[in-house]
């Protein structure tokens, strides 16, 4: 049902603006390409009941790259799930992954509040809570937003607000800060837009942990040891996948699957470095230029 | 209790500056005063249960105005309640005052949608959904949003949302833009911030309606026939009431009461005309001017 749809969006983009399906922005397999980093819903499985449905020739795609000695890191914004469940997800629809391969706001968050001894006030979903339960000590020093889903209650965002406006120095952690995303066929509101509200409420700006951070895409790609301007980032959003990756030096590639809508083929601002059908057909591009 | 907390906030404050409790941040009562508009909320009564507790000094301060010649007009940004509602409320506490007194943004989104043939998707507190039902025609070509306050939930947001992103050109009213307000003694987000999220998420600035619009000062002041120049607003909130008359040429007075906080008497952006402890300290300085 989504596939019918995103072609049928597709059709209609393509009467509109009378281009070809696929089109290259610039020459973006000029360069080597020598690490890649994927989103993962949107691009290895649409989201849904349960476990959500696989993309058609990702699980293959994945397969490739790391059959032509490509590394990958799977980068996500996940924040409705342990990187357990996600792992567990993906390999249900038979990607072979481990929680090493997955770089998600969560640890890299926790990992900041240790260093900086920092006590968190959590507006997050149940599901990851308990990950934090290690630094919650005493009276909160900060407040992380995560994608709360139906936690972003009116009760629950003005617990958010008071407690950051009874900080000395208001401080928030926004994991992720995408604006909507797709769950069971429908977009919904993500955590940027929460955050946002609380920014504009307590006259702050959020610490992004997660994309669009540069220290996000950073961390996943020293752990593969290869430098920006030889990565590709895929992802189904423009602004946080796309727009963040170019922002750090590495290629951007949109797929027309997940959450992509036909304006973005033509964003006021962000332009991608290639806009492929799915991640089979971005893959298959990367591999053949390599060959050459 | 409200009461004892806000002088207990003077007394920090004072201690941390050592200046005294008011003082006139520029030569504001030079200018002839003519007309007055005062905000309701945290100037003529605190929120609170049921009909809130009047601010002592507010409703002899008002009757004076009124010997004196000055026209009074209320500019609220009140969106929890009918004009009828706060008429009802204001009596209750002794103002001697109609509904033709009273400006708020319900009654002057509806001109708008009604001159722009708009039919609104509302995101409001029940209490004022009624007053819209003459306007609501077919599908929705604009989102409302009030305080909506327990409606602020994760479904309602998505609900206006989705419905902004299904538009042509979306189109987002805003009842108002303040950051947050005191109900019953807490402090909670206000609309603005709500309002800000769904900026956020479907790339839009939207129209507000309600302080600190121009436009909403503006049909204040032509009712009763003053120039910007010889009006005073006095209100509690130092950016909607304080900034916003000020961005229209009219001098702003910040009260000691209803939401205000130490740190407002040393704003970054918005420099007040005058800091009053409450209304009757403010209209006393104003009815003695008039007098020389």
């Amino acid at each position: 049902m989504i596939l019918i749809l995103l072609e049928e969006q597709q059709v209609i983009f393509h009467r509109w603006n009378n281009i070809p399906p696929s089109r290259t922005m610039s020459s973006w397999l000029d360069r080597p390409i020598k690490g890649v980093l994927l989103d993962i819903t949107g691009v290895l499985y649409e989201s849904g009941d349960g476990k959500g449905v696989v993309i058609p020739g990702s699980v293959k795609a994945v397969e490739k790259l790391k059959t032509s000695g490509i590394p990958v890191r799977l980068v996500t914004n996940e924040t409705c799930a342990t990187r357990t469940a996600v792992v567990d997800k993906l390999r249900f629809h038979g990607y072979k992954v481990s929680e090493a391969d997955i770089f998600s706001p969560v640890p890299a968050a926790i990992a900041i509040l240790k260093e900086r001894g920092l006590s968190p006030h959590l507006l997050v979903h149940p599901a990851i809570e308990d990950e934090f339960k290690e630094v919650i000590k005493g009276s909160p020093s900060c407040v992380v937003v995560g994608d709360a889903d139906e936690g972003f209650s009116f009760e629950n965002m003005n617990k958010a607000f008071r407690t950051l406006l009874n900080m000395e120095k208001p401080l928030l952690f926004a994991l992720g800060f995408g604006k909507y995303y797709k769950h069971q066929g429908m977009l919904q509101m993500d955590v940027g837009a929460f955050a946002s509200a609380l920014e504009f409420a307590c006259d702050l700006k959020s610490e992004v942990v997660g994309k669009p951070s540069r220290q996000f895409f950073g961390a996943a790609l020293s752990d593969i040891g290869v430098p920006a301007e030889e990565a590709v980032m895929v992802g189904d959003d423009i602004v946080s996948d796309v727009g963040g990756a170019q922002n750090c030096g590495i290629r951007g590639v949109l797929v027309r699957t997940g959450k992509f809508t036909a304006p973005w083929e033509n964003h006021p601002v962000v332009k991608p470095d290639f806009i492929a059908n799915n991640l089979a057909e971005a893959v298959d591009k990367i591999i053949e230029a390599q060959k050459k």
